[in-house]
């Protein structure tokens, strides 16, 4: 399925020059497609405040409930509106070979400038299929591989990476196993992105990581782009801790998602198995907005607690 | 599914200016997959030859071989490279009005300028049940309607064709049933495209066609070209009468794969239920291809016959 | 995908005496989705009142309007529950060789009897790939070829028949042409269903076939098991012919779902682009069933009329 | 999507008393379809050998690597074929909500008897969001709940099922976790099924599990059958533990897909990302069906240690 399109075609080193990547939110209408225009103004905030990379359907865009025609298409439509502004990364990872190896080639079909790919969560296999896997999809196109053990279950263990970072389309590492880890990649020429938000400052400016793939900068997109260029800053870091730790209280997007409607950024609907942090923690968000500054959270409405009536969950959609 | 993007969104004004529409071709790898290389190089000489619009899907481009998500994937792809410079019209059309509600919305997700709707085939219905069909797809952005009873088993009557015409995104239609046809439409200020290819130069120049979806461009676009925009030219109209009757001989796009695989232009693989035509008439295309000069076909390889057992036929894909 | 398992495996023969089979409607939930549980009340209606035989998912049965996951559990679900009772024929046909040999596959490994097989419609290919699409399929069980030109615009020819019929998997056609062409396989051995409810009388006891298909047998199943095994009965053809003409007078099978909806059989619901008939035709079915003895109908309740904001159309399910 | 039938619908009280239950192995054909005669072939030896229920697409059955509609096919098969002899447990789990949905209404509708429903791994949810999940599918019919940290990155806490355990349909466990969290679920009157072959024998005999759903038994049935019906038998299970640990030596089912191809019941064909175990491991496996008896494995052949060129890896199916 090759193409010589060369228009949005990206090498492996374009992508591991990017510092700050957000792992964007999937907002959904009332009957749960996806709400096209609060995504596209999403990714636009993103763009204004600074970020240079997206990651589509990622966990925290909840890639793992979308069909992949719904995936391939959302990621065909970032490249389509915003493929001049902004790297689109299209997760299409999965734990089956045969899907990322089809998910992979159509998003490089429709111009994504990356792919992110997860090992083989839940099914699990034997470090030679970790291999074996990755290199059935590295052969498509450039890529950033993502450890994260405590989703996957299986520990992506650096001799694997190093196996794989043979490929010229390795781009490097979606880190989220801690900052030891961080240093022994980035100490032998690895690119790493840090995968947990509390851990990037520290892991960009004390163990060599070139960047983050962040969820709270779907929130606070600019602060986030401050904590990655802008130089240490401890001062900073703690100032978004509370948000941080608030945000991953339970699995994330469940955070993200309630803080996003209450934001009123996003309609108020989730797709199950998730629903919103209860009333409480959502009075708490309410507060932390205020303490950070309404003024560094996208969008430009009040901040509101909402009613538990006001969600919605749709199971079929 | 809204998405306030605008970079490439086409009003159906845009559309009904459009002359030289080339319903493309598909081609594939020898396992039955798009070969996107091959597919670049045919729109790219689209581009250069004049072309203004490609279908994509369409009957040519066996649409209805393909999974919905090659499909999308296929107009994501095309927009992505070549949104710019042409027209990207995806058949989008179903006889199922899900299909074709889904279809037409992921379509103008990925960017696709318009889209082309064909009545129930197979299926068929009611002319109530043709408005409410074509009434649920139309609201989603331009679209030509396409009418082809050869094909479909049931007539597009005018009355329906004028009612559903009320909708400020039905950008015209594509007419299969003849010029007399054609000139009750386009004294109605109805924007027809002429949908054979033998008939294309009178509807133009006598009946008032805006132009034509053609199938012959596919194979020499700057005729095609010259006869939609050069004038009334009943020479070349002739010149090219064997090649069209050579090409609808078998049901299209039979005639249109074989040709193209023997002008080097795409491999010599076919899905079935097509197979080549048989050597007889591939020798006869050879000698077609002298006739009107190799110059005035897209590729730039000798012409051959091609044997027998160079052509590939896959079931499985 | 070889099964060794002989439980419900049919062979061509076992097919060949079948002489009512019918074409069994597919209703629906409010919401779209199949109704499981009045499927099941029709078909077990079917077997009370004498069919031999059900299509799944035909062009009466809205197969086209089913993904294939749908089409396949639907299957699946009928020789589950009824599959010692009755024939179960899936309509594992598409016009793309990959769905048909896929589905079929699928079908018979969920235990289907045989399959009904159409010519490429909408797509259609010459007569040589129209045998390669057959052989495709005939490879893989029993099976029936329906010609239905009307719908397909193409006839399959006697010549392509007869070369598929070398299959011993090949059960019969059924045959939608008239019954001069029923004679010519009938003549030379080759089994044939009347496709047409208007014509199977005289087919049957005049032309050879050896039953019929049937959309009427929806309604009054043992008037047609009579008009097939009870011998020349004009009399009885000629009472059910305004039936008969009711039913057609809009593509099937928006007559036979209104039908069926007014009998309170099924929930008035049509997945478009079917739509109800108008009210003066509704009017007209309760008349006849009042001419034909209600008693002769499936179900238990009074006809209705049935106003138009009773039908629920739906065109995302 | 309901249905009246009731042939092999099973209520959650016929499942509560299963007591060997064999998470069956999916066998491939050299092109990565499903060998549905290798299949029935294992189905069968397991009838044969005492197992009383089948987990169709578990883990083991590689269901993460198959695609909904072949999935669903495989319940229909097996319900069709064996339903009569042996309980039918579809894993219609997913970690969408949506998905679970989908494909427990589709397994009930094909017969199947019970479902087997996961946590929502990788994408992982609040308490409140397990419950909503597990609510959701729990309508549908009688459930099997799984639970496998190891796998999920996730336990299901106990509040967690018995608040779910309130559904009638709710009947058992399938518990990785350990003994401890067993008898803490046997004292409170919740069925427990132990998931590790390791610890099923204390887990059945001393701490009030109903039985075990094994992979071992996928090898040799006859014992697993004698170790959950015999009564307290350490020897037996002390003979079996080298094979168990060999088993899980790498992630399930790499050893177990390893050993049927060794045992000559199944080809040496691989869906990516499994690999097959290394030639040590190969030689290792030939001496202990040599110590615990060739007549008590599936399988009539010599078991062989097979060479690496003999295994077929398949990544696009």
């Amino acid at each position: 399925m090759r193409s010589f399109e060369v228009k949005n075609r990206t090498s492996a080193e374009d992508i591991k020059s990017v510092r700050l990547i957000t792992a964007i939110k999937t907002p959904y209408l009332p009957d749960g497609r996806f709400d096209l225009e609060a995504y596209d103004a999403l990714v636009n905030m993103q763009i204004v405040k600074g970020a240079e990379g997206v990651i589509v359907g990622g966990t925290t865009g909840e890639g793992h409930l979308m069909s992949w025609d719904e995936h391939i298409m959302l990621i065909g439509h970032t490249v389509n509106c915003f493929g001049g502004s902004i790297k689109v990364i299209g997760n299409t990872g999965s734990n089956s070979t045969r899907e990322a190896v089809h998910a992979t080639e159509q998003g490089f079909a429709v111009g994504m400038h990356a792919a992110l790919h997860i090992n083989p969560y839940y099914g699990k296999t034997s470090l030679e299929g970790l291999v074996s896997h990755f290199e059935s999809v590295l052969s498509l196109g450039p890529a950033i591989i993502y450890n994260v053990p405590s989703r996957t279950g299986q520990d992506i263990p650096p001799r694997v990476i190093h196996t794989v970072a043979q490929s010229p389309n390795m781009a490097g590492i979606k880190e989220c196993v801690g900052n030891d880890r961080v240093k022994q990649y980035t100490d032998n020429g690895v690119v790493v992105w840090c995968g947990n938000d509390d851990q990037c400052h520290d892991a960009r400016w004390g163990y060599g990581a070139t960047g983050v793939i962040s969820v709270a900068s779907n929130l606070v997109p600019g602060l986030m782009r401050e904590l990655m260029f802008g130089g240490k800053n401890p001062s900073l870091n703690s100032k978004l801790m509370p948000l941080i730790e608030w945000l991953f209280h339970e699995p994330n997007p469940i955070g993200l998602n309630t803080a996003l409607a209450q934001l009123g950024v996003v309609r108020p609907v989730f797709r199950l198995p998730y629903v919103p942090l209860p009333l409480a923690k959502r009075v708490e968000f309410v507060k932390m907005v205020k303490d950070i500054g309404r003024e560094n959270f996208v969008g430009e409405e009040d901040v509101q607690v909402l009613e538990d009536d006001e969600f919605i969950l749709v199971g079929r959609y």
